[in-house]
């Protein structure tokens, strides 16, 4: 039915998660009423993608470098390490702009039911990183889930004994949510972790 | 924060309707999965269809040939004519299944409030085709809107003592509603119930 360039784009958008026939159609055709440059960028930001973006080679996080920004500026504190388990939790925490310190990105996190174990993460460049460099307080700022739980919990086993200070994002209700909706993992842990009013 | 090639990637998803900056970042992120088989065919098929997309020389859809596969098809029913403001239309009633006659596209619809005047929406090439083919029969399928009542009467007037059947789409599509997103039931039933202009 469609015109095969059309069909091709409709395909390609359906790569994309989150996008199904209709939305990939709707897409489609709002591509033909761009202006030719538009389409330009488009199609060759798509490929520069894939072929300039890989992994910064101390941090993991994405860069067009040999090494990220944040690796490479010297004015951030080097002693804290924000530990995470997915790149795009870096430019998470960037854009929030509250934290000086460098990144280091696992590989995902334990998972020993999905048979992801601790080897398969990327610890080895996390811990040649902590015998290398002097970090005095590691983050972990993981998915508040059980694997995130294991994966803390393993790498700080391993780090015992270093005198670093290990630290994990604190969980609760988040600001402005009503406590009602909130499940009852997330109001066991606000409870437990409550803080004095001061 | 973003390494250039994934703030272009993201600007360019941003240049698409429906999608803001956090759709276009998720999207932008995603590519990066994909296989590079997938960006490549994703990449050339935007290129693809600005370049080889254009309108039918006879009915103004969409084709990548001179002429569109419908007005190329001696099977179809030459004296029932489908006229619609949108090439969309066209591939919409194409799914559907149920009409086998011809298509004409025109440029929108009158609309005297926007400076749409009956000489911008190219009804000189439908007047044409209706001057040299033989419709038994005209369909207008437009959004119900004033705009479409307008352009429908505007056009009937002009055929007046031309011996057309000048058709309409049953009402039973929801005024205001987009024919793109009408379900196909509703669509066939204001196809089969069209009914004459008086």
């Amino acid at each position: 039915m469609y015109p095969e360039s059309i069909k091709n784009l409709i395909e390609s958008f359906k790569y994309l998660p989150g996008i199904g026939e209709k939305t990939a159609e709707r897409l489609a055709f709002s591509v033909i009423e761009l202006e030719e440059e538009q389409i330009k960028l488009f199609s060759s930001s798509l490929l520069d993608v894939k072929k300039r973006i890989h992994k910064c080679n101390i941090c993991n996080s994405l860069t067009e470098d040999e090494i990220c920004y944040v690796c490479s500026d010297n004015t951030r504190d080097s002693s804290v390490l924000c530990v995470v388990d997915d790149y795009k939790s870096v430019f998470l925490f960037e854009r929030l702009g509250k934290f000086n310190g460098k990144y280091h990105v696992l590989d995902g996190l334990i998972s020993p039911l999905d048979g992801i174990n601790p080897e398969d993460i990327g610890l080895d460049k996390l811990l040649n990183r902590v015998k290398n460099e002097k970090f005095k307080e590691i983050i972990f700022a993981f998915k508040p889930s059980i694997e995130g739980e294991t994966t803390a919990l393993y790498i700080k086993r391993v780090l015992d004994g270093l005198n670093i200070k290990i630290t994990r994002l604190a969980s609760g209700v988040p600001i402005g949510a009503d406590i009602e909706y909130v499940d009852s993992l997330t109001l066991e842990r606000a409870l437990s972790d409550r803080k004095l009013v001061e």
